[in-house]
């Protein structure tokens, strides 16, 4: 048994709790929200008490932290965490900038504390299964990657305006599946996004529609779209072209019947939304995480996944303001 | 070149006669039908000469005929033309009664001249590969077949009174199908039907909806379902499971665009009917007969699978009928 | 929350128990089994205690039952339970023989206490909503029901020999979804069946693959079929059809992933077997029997339709033997 | 009937000759190519007099001229039959040049002579349907455009040498049916392109793997990527996405046949290349080109069209070179 604390109660927090609460090979020995009630709520319901979030780093007996409180707090609690030698599992980003990243994963380093980010979609079953697949050569060597990611409504103005945007909040996602998918660095950004869906969203100086092009070294390509709305559910899907052949990871609708009548043949939307959709891929990374931090063996996908994946997101953010491709740093 | 003549320009016979005017290895003689004007439209939109069937059947230059007339007519004139020493080519049924196709059987065999029994789906180039990977042993050893054929829309009763009832006018192609695919003959037949698409029907003594089972000396079942009732277009699937697993044809549909909104995802409907859902088989079986009379391969399906076929329709009407399970003799 | 005992503690008690000690509105009190080992097992897994079946039916503290022993024991302990005026939930069948099906609902109807029967599959959420979608009539007036129902391999022949047969074992499941979809008594069963897949089978006397027909008092018609066989997994697939078309239910497939390659287009198999394709099923039959015995609300299905159930399994199993269609008595 | 004349008697130029000789409102009244043999093997085979390019284009009965030459002689070629007086129908592209294609433009504009490009996509029954649908609302206000298009295999280094690169010889016909479909000029490009099928046609200066992003200036997105290589067939593909919903063109498979065992589930391949993909689009252009010279109607696409997409190919061409995205000049 572990013993684990989380931190951030909110939505995300929240789901990660009952998958903890739920764990055979967890001990939930305490949550912390900035705001009390939510944090007792959550307690109460789950029967874990609820600590300050300096008592939980100073317990030596807490050994592993999940960190799901707001995207400005994590490089912190990463940073105390590690110090006070606990593994950490970090939602993604670890940070909106990419210099506070490279500062914290330093401080890991020094550390030695295991790190993991939360980028969920690795271990979506399909998704894992897909990257399996593609390593163990089923479609030769890879050409194309095409990622197509469209949230069923956009969130809140509000929301958008603190998110760092659409290529920072949302494709970051898409970027981290990129390069989980083509096993090499992209070198090259191209990126488009227009303001399609919600005006409001384009005044407030971000897009909800968006397309990517990457290329890496050995020319590979990659093709990521995204949107903010689609009114058949949450629509999630790769692609990906090799030497041999086409693999691609399908939707998941919400239902096996169909009707076919003088219409045609009508099926179910997809999953609504990411909650739903990766139930399976949050508990299997809980249960990596958990797997990692009793046997000592290094969690995936690592601080450096996270620096990468935002740095691609910088990048990609540029390029749209600009209208000019971007290098990536190596 | 074979010189071809047909007989019958109605509905079937017009579409066979297109074929023969368009196939380049066939000299289209002759046609006739018993109203000189529906002969005389057609030879006239084929360029093709129309002649009574007297004088066809004692031209020495036509080497095939085809009997595309109303089925009443089809055992007479199969062995006129056998007696004349053309190649037969006749439309299912070769007569609605088994004994009058013995008889007409007999006649053939005497004269020596082939005859080939107009079941279209054998020669579907979907059809014909499923039956063509179950002998390649792909499902392994076949333990059921399934069959299902629906009708867009009932025929005129008028029809229906003279058509001998929907196991023989309409399942006649199920059974000659379940005996293609399942490689041995039925011994047993099992029958129920109901009038529900439309009370004139059952008034007129007839079913439109009805299910059938077969079961083979070696225990092979084979299920078929026929319906006069398919508001989605032509319904036309056949599923064989065997030791190794199942082979299946799917539908044809009759576009490729699909709709997804907030409703889910919307396909077309499949092909209408006959004679647009088996264009292409109504071709290859043209092509089989000329080349058998071409090259003296005795064609398929003969007039024997035109017979068995009739008797498992006469036995399912029977069973039907009287409630009990039919045994077919050998 | 609902106090509730549960008595057998096998494959499938041990499932429901599962689903039990995690229902947030049940408060597992007891287990029983009439091995104790087995028994203890599941107890200290669970944290619920073991306890003698005389104990828990005589406890008053507890409100429900659920009786998952074997076969032979169900309708005296559905008796003894409802005679205790607890509420009782059993796993299909009541028993083997009609007759004894018939007195045990007597006694318990006397009793007045709720009786479910465990037809999980009417919990589907897919064959659920098929079911409703019907009754709102969205394929209009029902035409033909076709069930298909492929276990992935056989049961060994001992259980074969205790198991009254594959009609009674198997299909009992297709006869309860063909009423439930039917909405309407079948009056009439016709069957075919082979031993294909394992001659011991058939030396057992009992057949591995089936095929049934039945007709209700309007005529409308029901296709099963069943087999011990299915080698890409537990193949469950239902389709109706109606005046205004077809609504189906399709198979889950394992993984969403697929490879394209020279050999064409390969999906994954369908989900492996029953525990695994109707794990949310068990979990909503629970949910319905524990609102119901809260509520006060008639449990469904009901002691009346494990009994239809039965007696089309008797009447199929009849017909096959006699190879005469059945009539089944009102 | 119109009189109909064909220039060129190659790959393409066969095809439209087979479609012209079929043509129940054409007249083939004669064919040239360049190659007097390869004029004299089809003229034979189609019973279509051979006679040289002057000759046709001085005889006034000709009312029509399709020219299927090479691409460097289709500019020239359509200035003189336009000033002929005949009616034009020629193959994509005008010219490698957007300069010589608008001096062609001009030419064929003071003739008075209707013009029309073979960009044959436009007429498949399915694309057409997708287009529209569009037009007609189903997806609401287009947002995103995706197409797909993946030869089965490369052409000869030394067709790609004379080709004019990947984006105008094979991406053209993409960048046509964005136009097509967007319903708005596209205002900027960005590609990106590798050699990654065949290191010889890097060596020819050439990519076989690119992607490309169009904007247009309402802000509407379209993806387009292509490859010379794809092992499952001749792989045909757009998505559509508005505000409404998603409209879609899947491919169009060989068979209906699909295998199930325990491997999972194999369905065919696609339809291996263009000239069987395609047969039905090319019938339809032909159809449209013959209705517009027998009406009056002006024909689609215009020569402005086939300008657009050449300017889309040349500005995406640099844009790959460069490493910089263009502008498209109005």
């Amino acid at each position: 048994m572990i013993s684990v604390a989380l931190l951030g109660a909110g939505r995300i927090g929240a789901l990660h709790a009952r998958n903890l609460a739920a764990h055979p090979k967890a001990h939930f020995a305490a949550l912390a929200d900035a705001v009390p009630a939510t944090a007792e709520k959550l307690g109460q319901e789950l029967g874990v008490p609820v600590r300050g979030v300096d008592e939980i780093l100073a317990d030596p007996g807490i050994q592993a932290v999940m960190v799901c409180t707001s995207t400005d707090t994590h490089a912190e609690l990463i940073e105390r965490a590690a110090a006070a030698n606990k593994a950490v599992f970090c939602e993604k980003p670890v940070d909106l900038s990419s210099e506070r990243i490279r500062a914290c994963l330093d401080r890991v380093s020094t550390s030695g504390a295991p790190l993991m980010i939360g980028f969920n979609r690795r271990f979506d079953p399909h998704l894992s299964e897909l990257q399996r697949r593609l390593r163990e050569g089923e479609a030769g060597e890879i050409e194309m990657v095409t990622i197509l990611s469209r949230d069923p409504a956009p969130p809140p103005v509000s929301y958008i305006e603190r998110s760092g945007g659409l290529f920072r909040d949302m494709m970051i996602h898409d970027f981290d599946m990129a390069r989980f998918l083509l096993g090499e660095e992209p070198v090259e950004v191209h990126a488009v996004g227009s303001s399609l869906v919600d005006p409001a969203i384009g005044r407030a100086g971000d897009v909800d529609t968006a397309a990517v092009l990457l290329k890496t070294a050995a020319g590979r390509i990659c093709q990521i779209s995204c949107s903010r709305r689609s009114p058949y559910g949450y629509d999630q899907r790769i692609e990906v072209h090799g030497s041999k052949g086409m693999l691609r990871a399908h939707n998941i609708h919400t239902s096996t019947v169909e009707l076919a009548d003088a219409g045609g043949f009508r099926t179910a939307p997809v999953m609504d939304f990411f909650l739903e959709r990766y139930t399976p891929a949050y508990r299997r990374e809980l249960d990596h995480f958990l797997y990692c931090v009793a046997s000592g063996a290094p969690p995936r996908p690592t601080g450096e996944d996270g620096l990468r994946a935002q740095m691609l997101a910088d990048a990609a953010t540029v390029a749209h303001q600009t209208g000019q491709p971007q290098r990536i740093p190596e």
